[in-house]
């Protein structure tokens, strides 16, 4: 994928435009297609574009969890009393260091409102629970924990499922877009695909007035009347971008549709646009939750980290950010029975001994190490307590021989679709991007709004500082994204 | 401290100028005298400005430590052979991931020329070692190990010390600013204090061609006719740049002179240009070294978490970045008194006990968390070893009764010009700045130079990644603040 130069050019030098539109949208994910849909039932023509052959991007091949809460339907039909308030505590704890208190606070005042939006466009929730650890329920069931009824949370603020999950037989992302796209087409939004945004068009005065882009190696302008709205998604696909911003995570497998280029954010930047957090990421991890929860998770010296029963992609930070990848999953017999074959997703130990000694040799580790560990965590275990990570009594029990391990860096094999690298271990995007208000509206260096500008979806940041919660994407670049769509949509 | 808006202002709109000079250093530590006097030298007229009332910044209040190698003289006169090479391969290692190799192997080819260059100016450093680990050692001590002789560093470039230290009997950053500024004088450098820049002044091309700047409440124009150089430091006294880009630093004491406002770092940006790796620092923690390494580093499970002797900001950034600042020494009376009182900087014992039992007790760490670490390190280090932490031989001893811990938040109050804000046992600074290439001009989001602008010192990313090690503030700052004061003399 070739890199574009961004430096934005001026409105003095062009002299005919191909294309005209009120209001311009880049990137069609679930953040471009909210935009495209509001702008247009704010009454301004729009036109979304996007550089792959069709919509969807990330959003599509994501599981389809969305963060909502505050007291939804499904919420209160699993049997869940929520407030904004617990959710907004509880948010404020996971997605920080960082995380913009103000921002949580809308987003989980207008969370009900937000979960209505979304099942008007035709977007099913099952009133039913999964109620264990999981990366994606093998199961319809559209309610799941994401961490609030784990340690430290449980003591910050009232526990609540709040991953809502639409009804689909595989990864839910897909019927997510499905709808979303319908909505987009009927409220008579144009479409162009195969397209690429490239530079930013702006007067002396420093407004955005159109955009460059690219079709076929053709280039041509378009014409932006109210405002250009960049969904572009986050910079995964960029090393260049992650060497100079995030190099913890180079050289995994990346979690996009490959076109996650970071085009947006570098445009926006060379037109004055200000970033936040740009060293962070999500980061999944080859184990798997149920598997997790029922064992422990250790590092290079044999040592747990992190309880085990918390969302996993809180393992996965602590796995990547503090412990390099050298990560395992010790359990025994029961434990892996305990899960069926068809949610192990094809994991099996890369380790097997009878001892923990035999087995901590077998893996590596510091002579001892793992023998120490594991009979410190089965004599408390077995009182149904965790004084060094608090993982629930629910997944507390003695291990018992034979045992085995999982090296996480072999445990998933990388998508076929992402080439033939060899995994390690982790799956990876990017959470930093441009800093918007609650508007959607791109701010620059001087938090002033940069006129015509506006932002939403993983090129922008929202709730997140360096924390992660699954559905947060797709929840923020909805309910953002709309927002962006408005306020584009109005005259300037 | 007002934070000024930072918009460029367009030079068409500038009537007239109060000021004129060649080459403008904003920032007058020890990377703006770098290139004030190089940029008189190559025959530029040089205005230097600071927003204090005298030169110094940051600089002047350091240890003094400067990083060079590649077999100087002071290396050679204590018996070690050094290499660029080795240099290098031990700063790639220790300063990423995310370093800029190219810089490095640059900086270490030209380390012993810079040596001389410093020489020159004036600086003194005596033949003679200071063999342990220190924040800044008691004596004058030319030279001193700074993690080198550290595992994994053993392992991958033959260890030499590099630490060379001005021969001063206090903090030899004061020594080095001095011999600096003489140097700038006599080159006939023109200097203003108490004067803050606030915006940079463009043309419609994009060029730098001025600064606007505050002095007492007034506003007053500088024309810049070659080439504007930023040295203005970090941004560790900018709160909202922290929250934005590195909020794990925020609520430290913060090292520098009270004017590291990231001012040098917005004005780019607002004008294009990029930045790196805004989310790390160096990270000093009040443990005494010496103390650390003949005792153990543990987390809030009674584990332990690094190597005791590696280079001290090396335990810091651990400390910080992966154990929450939630961290303590364990040392016995024979490892206390190893240490002379007065370089213990008046550090007390926070915990003591007859047991490891009591002692982890009063501490609040897991029951037998602490005692069962202490009979693992005990263990090992009666035989010479230390399997899980890779410990150097020389400081394996086993710990025996009574026993004492040192809250590390509690260690070292802050200095009294700090304010009276209670201290986290951390000390902080900003290692993330601007994009630069190795003639110091600074990049926009293109990797294309912005006409007119130059930075160097902490406002700049030269060497650094995510690591840290003492002394490449110091030593970086002045090799590309040399290089930057060079370039911007050059007419264009």
């Amino acid at each position: 994928m070739p890199v574009h130069a961004v430096a934005p050019r001026s409105a003095r030098e062009i002299t005919h435009y191909d294309l005209d539109t009120d209001v311009l949208v880049v990137g069609y994910g679930c953040a471009g297609a909210a935009a495209a849909f509001e702008a247009a039932r704010a009454g301004a023509r729009v036109l979304v574009l996007d550089r792959a052959g069709g919509p969807g991007g990330s959003s599509a091949m994501s599981g389809g969890e969305i963060y909502l809460g505050g007291g939804t339907p499904i919420q209160r039909a699993c049997g869940f009393d929520d407030t904004p308030e617990d959710m907004a505590a509880y948010l404020n704890a996971a997605l920080g260091p960082g995380a913009d208190a103000d921002k949580i606070a809308d987003y989980c005042e207008h969370s009900v409102e937000h979960f209505h939006w979304l099942v008007d466009r035709g977007v099913p929730f099952k009133p039913s629970l999964w109620d264990a650890p999981a990366w994606v329920p093998p199961t319809d069931d559209g309610l799941m924990w994401l961490g609030e009824n784990s340690w430290p949370f449980t003591e910050i603020a009232r526990p609540a499922p709040r991953g809502h999950r639409p009804t689909a037989n595989d990864f839910g992302g897909r019927l997510l877009m499905q709808c979303l796209t319908d909505a987009v087409e009927s409220a008579g939004v144009r479409t162009l695909f195969d397209t690429c945004a490239t530079t930013l068009i702006r007067t002396d005065d420093g407004a955005i007035t159109g955009v460059v882009a690219r079709r076929y190696g053709r280039e041509s302008t378009i014409r932006v009347r109210r405002g250009c709205v960049l969904t572009t998604g986050g910079f995964v696909d960029n090393d260049e971008m992650l060497a100079a911003h995030a190099p913890l995570l180079l050289g995994h497998t990346k979690v996009s549709a490959g076109t996650d280029d970071g085009s947006g954010i570098r445009m926006a930047q060379a037109a004055g646009a200000a970033v936040r957090h740009m060293a962070t990421g999500q980061v999944g991890i080859s184990l798997i939750p149920g598997l997790a929860a029922r064992g422990i998770v250790v590092n290079d010296k044999g040592v747990r980290f992190v309880n085990e029963d918390t969302y996993p992609g809180r393992i996965g930070q602590a796995a990547l950010f503090t412990q390099g990848m050298r990560v395992w999953v010790v359990l025994d017999e029961e434990a892996f029975e305990a899960v069926p074959e068809q949610q192990r997703w094809g994991v099996r130990p890369t380790h097997v001994a009878d001892t923990a000694e035999e087995l901590g040799a077998a893996m590596g580790l510091p002579p001892g190490a793992l023998d120490a560990t594991l009979r410190r965590y089965n004599e408390f275990a077995a009182g149904g307590t965790d004084p060094d990570q608090h993982k629930a009594a629910r997944w507390l029990r003695p291990l018992r021989s034979p045992l085995a391990a999982v090296d996480v860096r072999a445990g998933i094999r990388p998508p076929a679709e992402s080439g033939d690298r060899r995994g390690t271990g982790a799956s990876v995007f990017t959470l930093g991007g441009l800093h918007t208000d609650r508007q959607g509206r791109v701010l620059d260096l001087d938090a002033t709004p940069i006129p015509g500008l506006f932002a939403a979806g993983r090129a922008a940041v929202n709730l997140h500082g360096l924390g992660y919660i699954s559905g947060t994407s797709l929840g923020d670049g909805t309910f953002f994204g709309r927002r962006a769509g408005r306020a584009a949509a109005q005259p300037h």
